[in-house]
């Protein structure tokens, strides 16, 4: 029952499974299906999928996520029973490399000087090229150790940068730091140059950066946002960003407005200099590699074949 | 005698040498100081020193270029007992650096796609996605096997891309492929998805990529440019970005035009979308740091001393 992903995709669970595509059925046809569905390999939440259809899924006991967060499950509508895996794991490199290309574009300041020769220079490239920030042997602080905090922070060591992490666990890799807790947030943010979110949408991330958290970043660092927007509060950072003219801002995630994420946001981000957004492509951009389906579908492989579901989410976590 | 670099600078020198600033003195000055002068540390070509100064510089014997590049040197005009040495190092990492942040950029449409959520999407973020060029796996070739083209390979390898260089010497270094020669650099440019030139401009590399080698590249392929514009054709590469929507050139170089950088350029690149443009902030984002400056200083230094400077050029290639 998934977009953006055609029945030939989901070709390898033939012969494991019976398989039903939501799209395709009406409600009378889905009334007599529900109450035999054990599973659901969701994308976006489906409007079909409501409460009251909910509840007639007596048999339902896993659900997979095509997105790498699960934050879109209504996990207030489903008893305890019903597992839900994250596709952690899908969407690592290409999230990481997309993170990097605005971590970059914000640090060479691309998107503000590209065509800058277009107009009469009124300043020399020398004095351009002060703006510009140079990453080797700064600090890069990644909040989130999962598959897209990884990748980023590998890349990091690879441009000389000492890298700090903040993971619930310990990190034991070479050249890393890894910190926890709010202790460890506030060392990240008062001493990295740049910034990457890369960690799931939950009730203790939710506006994990507000004012108090943005100030204590230093005035030229860097913030890159390949997450969900709701961890940073938006009055916040649009407020220090208007009063930080060398801090940056570049997302590829935007607040979530009426359960989608609906651009343009309530404040005018675009009119600044010091702010870069793309329209969430960054996991769209693994879609086309198919690797974010191979990843889900292993998991609902070991489902159908009886075996518990890898990366089931904790849902303390986000009721 | 150096913009951009300050007296207090070259301190470093103060004992080794008798310091003078060509800002500081008229052509009377000049006249009695140019038949004493060993060594001249130049960033631009400076127009006080044209051919007619230039003969009266009878001991001159060595010029320290405090560029990367010393195509700007006037070696019409020298004898050949003048050595003439490179800055090469002093900006590698910085540079490196930047053209990543343009090849990312390129390869994520990060300038095309910024903003791209204030109006109504008439594309859904998974349409805009395929956009976006994975690196991952994909090939990285980069021309040229100095400070620049070391560090834009290192960097390539941590994005776990296949990097080929074309290289006048076999580069022994782990992960590396290194070609050599005209066939080689035919290799590389039908096999690569990204290119970057970090080449010297010389009679070899001058107009190096021109329509018959664009051709041979894929449709789809990246182009960036850190090196010097001329090497390649102006021309050829405004109509191959007219007639290939999907390739992208990215360059911090520009065409010159009456002995200075200038733009804008004779063709009006800046209304393609797949054109990105910076200006020539790469070299100066270095100079902040003080790296090229050190670099220099060294040999500098080392002739002050009376050995022999490093990185001396060869003039048949600029002659």
């Amino acid at each position: 029952m998934a977009a953006p992903f055609t029945k030939e995709d989901l070709g390898g669970l033939v012969g494991s499974a019976n398989l039903y595509w939501l799209k395709d059925m009406n409600q009378e046809e889905l009334e007599i299906l529900l109450p035999s569905v054990d599973c659901i390999f969701v994308h976006f939440w489906p409007k079909e999928l409501d409460s009251e259809n909910l509840e007639k899924m007596t048999r339902l006991s896993f659900i997979q996520s095509a997105l790498a967060g699960v934050n879109h499950i209504p996990f207030g509508d489903l008893p305890s029973s019903v597992a839900v895996s994250s596709n952690a794991g899908g969407y690592s490199d290409e999230v990481g490399e997309f993170a990097w290309g605005l971590l970059l574009a914000a640090a060479k300041r691309i998107v503000k000087l590209n065509g800058a020769w277009k107009e009469n220079q009124s300043k020399s490239p020398l004095e351009l090229g002060r703006e510009v920030v140079v990453l080797k042997d700064r600090v890069l602080g990644v909040l989130g150790y999962g598959g897209i905090g990884g990748s980023v922070a590998r890349i990091g060591m690879a441009f000389g940068m000492k890298v700090i992490v903040l993971s619930r666990k310990r990190v034991v890799e070479g050249g890393l730091e890894s910190l926890h807790g709010e202790q460890g947030l506030k060392t990240i943010l008062s001493n990295c140059d740049a910034l990457v979110l890369a960690l799931p949408l939950t009730n203790s991330t939710k506006r994990m950066i507000g004012r108090k958290e943005l100030m204590l970043m230093k005035k030229r660092a860097i913030l890159v946002n390949v997450a969900r927007a709701e961890i940073i509060d938006q009055e916040a950072i649009y407020d220090h960003l208007l009063q930080n003219k060398d801090f940056v801002y570049a997302t590829d995630v935007w607040w979530m407005k009426d359960g989608r994420e609906s651009y343009p946001p309530d404040l005018p981000f675009l009119g600044l200099e010091n702010f870069i957004g793309t329209p969430h492509v960054s996991g769209p951009s693994a879609v086309v590699g198919k690797g974010p389906l191979k990843n889900a579908l292993e998991n609902l492989l070991r489902f159908a074949n009886g075996l518990d579901p890898e990366k089931v989410v904790d849902r303390t976590d986000y009721t």
